[in-house]
C-alpha cells in the first residue's frame, strides 16, 4: 500500500475543501451574518491538516485498483470530517454525530436533513448545505484528477470508483479529458437552470441554493415545506432539471458531435419509460385528492422527477398518498438515475442488464445447449460488467439488510427503518413514516445515525470502496 | 412440446391425489363426520379427469427440460385446483378462491390459512390440510416418479425442478433409488415424532396432525391459538423436529452410513449457527416479558425454529415483540432451511454462495489478475451453480417487488404488504402487523390472493418453474 501517495492525495483535497469554503464565507458577507467566523476557521483548521498530510512525500506515484478504492472511500470520509466543522461552530447543528450526518448527506447528495427548521439557519449554513451538493454531485476527487497530475497517468482506477454506474466509458482517449468535457457539461447546466429561475422570480440566493441541490441531485432545501410555496413555473422548471441531471452526462457530449443515436441509447430510453408510466400511474391514483387532473399530474412529476434522481425535494407530502403510489415511489427509489449522472440509486443500466441476465437464463433453462450473450445497444456486454452488476445488487441486499438489523435497536416502526435505509443507501434523503417527506433524521440513535451515514457514502461511491475498507486483507501487505 | 406425456403424466397425478384423499374420508368415518361425502365426490371427480387426461397415449415418452418445468409446474397447479374442491364442497371457505388459497397454501407447506377459527372446523377437513402439507413437503412427482417408471429415465429434469436447493446430489447412482431412500427418511422421521407426541399425551388426531404438518414444515395448525396452549414437552419436541426437517435429508443417510465427516457439512454446520445466534439474540431482546430466562429461550427457539424451518407454528405472538427482534424473524424468513429439505426460503446453502462469491469479488478487486474459484466443504463449486444461485436470488427480488406493487393496490400498511409476500414466497405461513401470527389472510382481495397463490407456488417451485410457465418462448415450437 502506498501509504505516502494516500496521504499526499488527501492534503490536496483538504486544500481544495478549504477553497470551497469560500462560497459559504462570501455569502456570509454579503449578508453580514456573524457566522462568518465559523468558515475562516474551518478554512485554517483544513489548511493546516492540509500540511500535515504533506509532510513525506510520496517516493512513488503508482496506484494500483486497492490504493485508488481505499483512496476514493477515505477521500469521502475527510471531506465530511472536515466539512462538518462549520456545523458545529455555529451551533447549529446539536452534536457532531449530527454535523457529520448533515455533512455526509450534503455531499453524497442524499439530502436527509437532522435540523428540523432550516428556515432558522443561517444562510451561509444554507449554502454550505447546497454547495456540498455540487460539489458532492460529480464527484471531488476526479475533478481534482482533471486539475492536477497526481499520478501517473493511473487516474482510471479512480474515475471507476467515484463514478457512478456499472462501467465508464471514456469519451476520448485521455481520463482527464474526459473528465473536463463532463464537468464543463455539469457547469453549463447549473448556469442554465439558475438563469432560468432567476426569469421565474426567485432570489439570486434561492435559485444559487436551488441550482446547487437540483444539479448535484441532492435536495437540501432552505424553506421548512421544500418546493412546496414556489410558483408552478418554478416547481416544472425544477422537474425538468432533476430530470436532466439523472441522464448519462456523456449522453450531451455525444448529442452535442451530432451523435444523437448513441447519445439517446437504451438507458435514457428506459429511463424515459418508467418516468412516464410511474408519473401516469401516481396521477391515477391519486387524481381525486387535487382539484384538477394538470395539478394531479404536476405534483406526480414532481415527485416522481424528485425521487427517481434521488435528489428528495417535494412538493406534497406522499406519506398521505395511497399505498399504491407510495409502492411506487419506493420502487424508482431503488432504481435510481442513470449511470453516469449525478444521481443515485441501482441504476437504470443495472437494472437493465439485471432483466437481460434473467431472460438469458431463462433461455438458458429452455434450450440448455446454445450460449448466449447479453447485448445492449447492438454491442455484447461484457462479461465482467454483467457478473460486477450482480455483485452489486448482492452486496447491497446484504449491507441493505444489515443496516436495517442495526437500526431495528431503534424501535421504530418497519417502515420506517426500511425507508430510513432506502433513502439514505440510494442517496434519495426522504423516504415514509418517520422519515418522511415533511419529517427529518434527527430522533436515531447515535449507532443508527452512523450506520446511515456508512449507507450514504456506500451508496455514493457504489458500495465496493466503502466495503473495502473495512475488509483487512485491503491492508495486508502481500 | 411433448404435449401427450404432460397430459399423460397429471392423468396419473390425479389418480395419486384420488388416493390422498382416502386420509381425510377415513378420518370423517371414524369421527362419524357428514362431511365424508365432500370427500368421496372429490375422489370422483380426480378420477372421471384422470380418465379424460389418458386419452390419447403419449407416442414417446421423451422429456427435455423445458417439459420437465411445464410438468412440475403444472402438476401443483393441478393438484391445487382439485385439492381445493372438498373446500368448497364442505362450505368450510366462503369462496373457492380462498379454497384455492388454502390449498396451495397447504401443499406448498406454507400454512398462511384464510379461515378465522380452525377449530370450527371439521376434523377431517383439519386432517386434509395438514395431509396437503406433508405430501408438499417432499414433493409429489418425485413420488410418482420413484413408484411408477412413467419417462424413459430422464426422472433427473423433473427431480431438480421439485427439489429444493441450488443443485441435486444423487445419493445413489439411480434416481429413483436416491428418491426412495429420502421418503423412507421423511416416513421414518414422522413416525418417530407421532410416537413421542403420543408419549407427551397427545391424541393420536392432534399427534397425527401435527407431525404432518411438522414434517412437511408448514403450520396449519388445528387450534386457534396454534401450538400455545400445549405443554413444554410437546412444544420441545415440535421444536426439535422442525430443525430436523429442515436439514438436507441426504445427510441423515449419510449419518446412516457412517460418513460423518460428509453429513455434516457447511450447510449444516452454518444453519445451526445461524439459529443459535437468532435464538439468543431474540432471547436477550425479549427476556423483561417472561417470568423466567428458561421461558424466553424456550419462546424464541421455538419461533426461530418454526420461522427459518418455514413451518409457521406459534407458542407466543411474536409480532409484539421489540422490533428487533421481529426484524430477527424475518431475516431468518428469508434465509430459510437447508437445500434438499422439506423447508422453504432461498435456503442456507444459497447464503453461503452468495456471500463466498462477494467474498471472491472483493478479492478480485483487491488483486485483479488472480483467477480465484469458490469451494464448499473443499470441493469447488461448479460455475453453473455460482450463476444459478445469482440468477435465482435477482428474480427472487423481482417476483417480491412485483408481488408488493400489485398487493399494494389493497392499501394495507406497508409492513402487512411486505411480509405478506415474505410470508408466501418463502413458504413460512405468518408475517407481521394484519398478517401476524394470530391473523390470517382473508382480508385481501381476490387479486392479492391469486399473487400470493403465485408467490407460494413460486417459493416452493424454486421460481423458475412457475416463471417458465409464463414465458412465451417455453410454448414456441422451435
Amino acid at each position: 500500500m502506498n501509504y505516502r501517495m494516500i496521504k499526499y492525495t488527501l492534503g490536496w483535497l483538504l486544500l481544495f475543501e478549504a477553497g470551497f469554503f469560500l462560497v459559504p464565507l462570501l455569502t456570509a458577507a454579503v449578508y453580514g451574518e456573524s457566522e462568518i467566523w465559523c468558515f475562516a476557521v474551518s478554512m485554517l483548521i483544513c489548511i493546516a491538516a492540509a500540511g500535515l498530510l504533506f509532510i513525506g512525500r510520496p517516493r512513488s506515484r503508482v496506484l494500483y485498483a486497492r490504493e485508488g478504492f481505499v483512496i476514493v472511500a477515505l477521500s469521502w470520509i475527510f471531506l465530511s470530517i472536515f466539512g462538518a466543522i462549520p456545523f458545529v461552530l455555529s451551533g447549529v447543528t446539536p452534536s457532531y454525530v449530527d454535523a457529520l450526518f448533515e455533512t455526509v448527506s450534503g455531499f453524497t447528495t442524499t439530502g436527509a436533513s437532522i435540523l428540523p427548521r432550516v428556515e432558522d439557519a443561517p444562510r451561509c449554513i444554507l449554502m454550505w448545505r447546497s454547495f456540498t451538493h455540487w460539489v458532492g454531485g460529480m464527484g471531488v476527487l476526479v475533478f481534482i484528477m482533471a486539475i492536477l497530475p497526481l499520478s501517473g497517468g493511473q487516474n482510471m482506477h479512480i474515475m471507476k470508483a467515484e463514478s457512478p454506474g456499472p462501467s465508464v466509458s471514456k469519451l476520448v482517449p485521455r481520463v482527464r479529458t474526459t473528465a473536463l468535457i463532463l464537468y464543463v457539461i455539469y457547469f453549463a447546466l447549473t448556469v442554465l437552470q439558475f438563469v432560468l429561475l432567476l426569469l421565474g422570480g426567485m432570489s439570486v440566493f434561492d435559485a444559487l441554493n436551488t441550482s446547487f441541490s437540483t444539479a448535484g441531485t441532492g435536495g437540501f432545501g432552505f424553506r421548512n415545506d421544500s418546493m412546496a410555496s414556489f410558483s408552478s413555473y418554478i416547481q416544472i422548471v425544477v422537474t425538468v432539471f432533476m430530470l436532466l441531471f439523472s441522464l448519462n452526462f456523456s449522453s450531451y457530449y455525444l448529442a452535442f458531435k451530432g451523435r444523437f443515436k448513441d447519445a439517446f441509447n437504451s438507458e435514457i430510453r428506459v429511463f424515459i419509460a418508467i418516468v412516464a408510466v410511474s408519473t401516469a400511474a401516481i396521477t391515477l391514483n391519486i387524481r381525486d385528492s387535487f382539484a384538477t387532473v394538470g395539478e394531479a399530474i404536476k405534483h406526480a412529476a414532481f415527485s416522481v422527477a424528485s425521487i427517481i434522481s434521488t435528489t428528495g425535494f417535494m412538493t406534497v407530502d406522499f406519506d398521505l398518498w395511497p399505498q399504491f403510489s407510495k409502492m411506487v415511489i419506493l420502487m424508482v427509489m431503488f432504481i435510481g438515475a442513470c449511470a453516469g449522472s449525478t444521481g443515485g440509486g441501482i441504476k437504470v443500466s443495472r437494472i437493465i442488464i439485471l432483466f437481460k441476465g434473467i431472460g438469458r437464463e431463462i433461455k438458458t433453462l429452455l434450450h440448455p445447449h446454445r450460449v448466449r450473450k447479453i447485448t445492449m445497444d447492438a454491442r455484447p456486454v461484457d462479461r465482467e460488467v454483467v457478473r460486477s452488476v450482480n455483485s452489486y445488487i448482492m452486496v447491497y441486499v446484504l449491507v441493505f439488510f444489515a443496516s436495517m438489523v442495526i437500526v431495528s435497536f431503534d424501535n421504530h416502526s418497519f417502515t420506517t427503518g426500511f425507508t430510513a435505509v432506502s433513502a439514505t443507501i440510494n442517496n434519495v434523503g426522504p423516504g415514509l413514516d418517520m422519515v418522511g417527506p415533511t419529517q427529518n433524521f434527527s430522533f436515531f440513535s447515535i449507532p443508527s445515525k452512523l450506520v446511515l451515514i456508512f449507507d450514504m457514502l456506500a451508496g455514493r461511491l457504489e458500495l465496493f470502496p466503502m466495503l473495502l475498507l473495512f475488509t483487512p486483507s485491503t491492508w495486508r501487505n502481500k
